[in-house]
């Protein structure tokens, strides 16, 4: 099984990281590829940097030419997760969304933790958009941003510790997901200190995505526009101009 | 008053449309500007048009040079709504949202009429994100796109009419919503059919931009980035570049 | 345009106020008249002077014997709302309902700021019954009631600045209304503590009942119970029995 | 126990019929008395007479001179509901809500049927406003109101039978409440048509009025408004202004 | 009329508890009886014991042998409420439900205080699966059970004030349930500390069971599974194994 | 990494069959163990054998003496889950809340198809349990039970063709788990005759259960009771009786 890691925002570094991540994780015989948004911030911040993402994400996933069987949309939060599984053939999961599907099976009240505090209403959003906020005990937010504390996830232990416990004692989460590839690896340290499970994003993305690819028969889950008359564009790399003529 | 209108699409002729439009609606005194997305869909037909259309939308506000004293996003399903709310200082409306909010004051059960049977889904998921579900009686589209019918709006007025009927009759709604600069200029016919307020979304959209000009005062509304490090980017449009850096 | 305000509390004073402050927010060329509760409440404080409001405005309405375009129902509540616009031809807005369809295109996370605490449950209902719950940050409601902060506006203020401030950083409210004309004006000063847009629930009105009027054709936009057997009536204002009869 | 109707209506036959239902079905040794409404519609056929009967009910509770143990509002609709439970030191149980209660006892998924097609939008919104929706299967009313079927309810059997018949095939319903005291008595011949129970709403607020006076203590349930100033009227009967005053 | 109590834990001293509070509060002429769960938790502390409790209260009604016209469920958390709904021809009502039911009528906001922390997510998803969770204010349990609460009562008043408080004046609940047989009695003391009412769960249930006995004619509620092919079982009590094959 | 299957109901020939789908499905190196229900009904077909599964697969989990990484519940509607997870310190996931949750990451509309009739309220309800009612296009249910289904799964075909269509033309789904051991295998053939992707739900909840137990520690997901007093019993196996004394 092949699985491709598009992360849409702008930082060969991060997309690294996750994928170096996501090789722990993996399950054996999984091949991993990555790609980066050629276009867009840095890393996501805000609502703007997220919207460019997901037309950087879309751009990116018209750009890999090798073969995949699923693919991972590899920013926690999940920029463009919708028009990449409308237009791609195998399954695409997000990790947002990957990392719900698995903390509602250990848990009934799910507490997103993660970094930066842009994050707190764009991820409340996420999730009402999922219909899932009935299962949403708190969206928790660290002031360093998730590239902060990937440059030094030992110093961030502190307070990630003090948010999973906010979590889990004011907002009474019995699972905790730690949004976003700058936490990975930081689940088990934070997973001692408190009584329920501490589920990684990047992880949770990558069992899920096998999972589905491995649900989802050969052919295409949606149906081709084939009948549709294309959808012209103007100003789009050829990739993603020819992705949208043919999908 | 100075209104910018931002078509989030590529295509100038329904820019001009859409001005014209507006013209014959805004309140004496508004003055009306409009800019073209200059890449993406020549059209927003599914979900990556949709997306592309966000970015575009940013671009676009980052390119006009003039002032103005609210934002009007010029395409039915507000593309990109909250990252423009986000990063400018003016009230910006989308032509959906802004409907909605006159809708609800004319209705108890809202019915959106549109071309173009994609965008049921689009739109059912819009207004359960903009918290409106148990105000939408249904979402309600015709086989023909907007394009379509702008291009022949005599042809299509009965098929429309039957849409409308059916919103009524079947969905009992109490007020439809005409959506698209597309159906721009057939709430007066359509509506001498049946017995509900029709209302039109570009007349709704100029509406509710005049009036939250009006009603917030001169100052940015939202707090600027100051203590906010810059958000670094690459591959956009200079424009963007800046204002996503300053705003 | 001509727009009728219909004062459903029985103080005159009110009424005068709500007409000072909305001829100031009017739209040029905009014509107002106003009308005022023959019976009920000095000032509607609990639910049932909410309750009897509803039919004085009724019975006000029945009485205006000017022409109107729009009727603003302007007690911040909205008391008879659903029944004004049943026997009116006219579109007809209340202050809360057109509040809230302008704070929703300005905000994500609304709050309603007001005086006299008996109306936070009854607020925090009517948000409901609107269907608008999911977009309520809170209903705060200071301890001295309309009527006492538009006696003595000046040392009302740091009252209702506390309870903006405490709407934006505990309920993490993005746009504040200030609701009922006893607060109308207060909107300036209080706007400029706090760095989310803070609006005047008469200037809502005025500018929802224009835009409505505006958007909505000249003919009844609901159709008159020809058919139906006039409701027979006793005790009621001969104005009110034949308007019930007629409509 | 002794239990006080407000029939909301001007119509005293209509109270004299609800008091013979129930007299009937009243507990041994509870007496009952009943007042009707001095002014409002000689039946509740849309919002404005139902938005006046709200007062016709506060009024009607003001004139009653004897003593009771607790009030049924005797509408199905339940017009002045929380406004008579503010200012009333005993139980008042309307008999929609009470019927709503004994119904989601009896069964998963109820639907209210009864006379008058203008009633639909009304209940739906009542029964969402009680925040019971999820438990509403359907609001099914047959053409001909409450006051018809009350004059003739042999011939209004089979329309009824096929409504009830309609709530349990089409909509799922499993349990059934007929609305309004023009069906009472219909219960049985109904009953005995289809599988699921069907409930008499005069009968149903008779029993929840008896339960909650014997469940709720001598004292008054709510606070009066020691501390508060007197609320200030005019143009109320002597008594209404007198209850409101002293509440 | 006569309504059999299932206690469906396997203390017979919380049977004979919740039989004695309930012959205090039974109108006259209600014959009571009670049966006691086999098998499972001295009392139901965790969800395991919930779900054995609710095989145990099946087995328990399969087994007495007398007639009754309803049934309570007397254990406040109604555990098996809907198969024995199913199974039963007369109506079953369950604490929980049935103190709901009343407590609605009650007031806008309930609250429910009851004995053992563990309660407090199972009684949350009680109301949330009887779809009444917008009603709910809060479940505040204090740490001491049911089971050590009635051996103490005198001694538990004080953290019950506390929690009643709590729930009025934080949660601003404005009616409070004590949930359990062993708080029974308390309402009155409890009630005097507070200004809204609280009610008693065991005289609720009595008085709900009486109320729907008698609104539900003689004949079944539900239609026997005549057609269907008897469900086969192994390992039950001859009296389940025999309720299962012909209800 | 084991994984044992409970199979609640008292048929060792569906426990084989889950078993065998299973073995096919599981990820190579997954050994798999089955334990079925001792007592209680020969399938779930209704609320009381659906009640007393929950007691007889706590009772079978407490009888296995081999090791496992995670639980799989191997009926579609999951009796006794939540106790099951609350007294097990490995992951449980059950049959129908894994096929939501690899559901919604494959479509935004569910379906769940599933055989017996008596299954569709259950169904709904569950879905609502797990706060996924928003995500629910329709449960389907064809009248052969699963039993009947796996006894001639070729002539359930046609019909069960007929329901996944009806699941995607009528109901809108764009994803259709099919529930039940009976049912397995028959996602590939009813694919092949619909556009949308179709799920087994033996496969998912296989997937789910390796998925979980990768991303759980090996430490007990929850604290266990060491402080609380062990909760006495009476009537149940030993074994049930030893895990609730000591989990």
């Amino acid at each position: 099984m092949r699985l491709l890691l598009i992360n849409p925002n702008t930082s060969p570094g991060i997309t690294e990281r996750v994928l170096a991540v996501a090789r722990e994780v993996a399950s054996p015989g999984v091949e991993l590829a990555a790609v980066t948004g050629r276009f867009g911030g840095r890393y996501i911040a805000n609502r703007a940097t997220y919207a460019i993402a997901a037309h950087a994400a879309l751009d990116a996933l018209s750009r890999y030419r090798g073969r995949y069987d699923a693919v991972v949309l590899a920013c926690f939060g999940d920029p463009g997760l919708l028009a990449l599984k409308e237009v791609c053939s195998k399954p695409v999961v997000g990790m947002a969304e990957a990392s719900l599907a698995a903390a509602i099976l250990l848990g009934r009240r799910v507490a997103l933790v993660t970094g930066g505090e842009a994050w707190v209403p764009m991820l409340e959003e996420f999730v009402a958009a999922q219909g899932l906020s009935e299962r949403l005990a708190a969206v928790v937010a660290v002031k360093p941003t998730g590239a902060d504390i990937a440059r030094d996830p030992a110093r961030s232990l502190a307070i990630l510790a003090e948010a999973t416990s906010d979590a889990v004692q004011r907002h009474r989460a019995d699972v905790v997901v730690l949004g976003g590839a700058g936490l990975a690896g930081l689940a088990a340290p934070l997973s001692a200190r408190i009584t329920v499970p501490v589920i990684d994003s990047v992880a949770c993305a990558v069992r899920m995505a096998e999972a589905t690819a491995s649900l989802v028969p050969d052919k295409a889950r949606r149906p081709r526009r084939d009948g549709a008359e294309p959808i012209g564009t103007i100003g789009l790399s050829a990739s993603l101009r020819d992705l949208l003529r043919r999908y």
